[in-house]
């Protein structure tokens, strides 16, 4: 006997499917979408439409946007010279955050992954190397993330990128600023050490 | 500068609205929408339009149903003499996994909190009463939450029914099966002492 309405059910499910929600938190979501008020929950679902439908890719450097080229990629404010690589784009916004950098980015959507069966073909690799056949480049950041995935697709696409003979960098490792060294992991503490400076 | 476009952050707005979604998930959650094949998102938006305009109050239990009767309710299976009073239609569906109950509820969608100005009016407490004078109910069980709140609407509402000469109960308190006394707060255990049984 099932005792929700199957469009209970349904949204249930629906819920359920996005990432790092389980099924309590996906029927606690839903019962609170039942308890809004019409127009909010309507809203809601207007919402979805309209990102969906509204949001594309930049076509320079393939982060979000709603306009044909995104508002970092067409500012004159911006170094031209330097393209961080990212493979989301929520890590612009992480760097863009510390307001350090004042280049360009190329955002990959993902990272090479034989596992899942994403290849450099479905992350933009060829774009990034279009751009950086421009002479105006110089250099090339690898800001993936530093995990196994992150770290391969980081050197698979330097390599591609020796030829143009521009200098290609990786963000550096270390301990994190304002943490403890105690909990530090080894392959961190020695990264740390390789990378150390005078002071 | 905003560096993602408005419907994007929209989009991450509504659903850090939802209870429980940080700002971090929100993100997280949006940019999965937008990682959605088209028709899944749109089925996304469709569904939660479906769930508000079918799921509709039990006329009878204000339990969730796309019917106007439910079917706990319009079933002839069920005990019509007890009447279970839970605060959120989620506590059905516990009550029901346990396969020992086989009386009817009373979904309150809510309890009586000053604190957030939801009175007895707004959490369905006549309707209760109007199927509690009916002379085939025998029984009254409360099973609110055991919290303050949850506690504070039982008394109230088994107040008010005391009237009618029917028997009115409150689910037992204890230690929870399969757990470990030395896990138990001291009220539960004080509760668990009270109502101790021969054995």
């Amino acid at each position: 006997m099932a005792f929700f309405p199957a469009a209970l059910d349904n949204l249930i499910d629906r819920f359920a499917s996005l990432p790092g929600v389980g099924r309590k938190s996906a029927q606690r979501l839903a019962f609170y979408v039942l308890s809004m008020p019409d127009e909010e929950a309507i809203g809601f679902a207007d919402t979805i439409r309209a990102a969906k439908k509204e949001v594309k890719r930049c076509r320079v450097c393939r982060n979000y946007t709603d306009h044909e080229i995104c508002p970092i990629c067409s500012s004159d404010r911006r170094d031209r010279s330097v393209i961080c690589v990212v493979s989301d784009p929520k890590d612009v916004l992480s760097i863009e955050r510390a307001r350090e950098y004042n280049g360009l980015y190329h955002v990959l959507h993902g990272v090479i992954s034989p596992m899942n069966h994403i290849g450099p073909d479905d992350i933009g690799v060829k774009e990034l190397l279009v751009r950086a056949a421009n002479e105006e480049v110089r250099e090339v950041i690898m800001a993936t993330n530093p995990d196994t995935e992150g770290e391969a697709t980081a050197i698979y696409i330097s390599r591609l990128l020796k030829p143009f003979g521009l200098k290609v960098t990786r963000l550096a490792y270390g301990i994190p600023v304002g943490s403890n060294l105690e909990f530090a992991d080894d392959a961190t503490l020695t990264r740390a050490l390789e990378g150390r400076t005078e002071i």
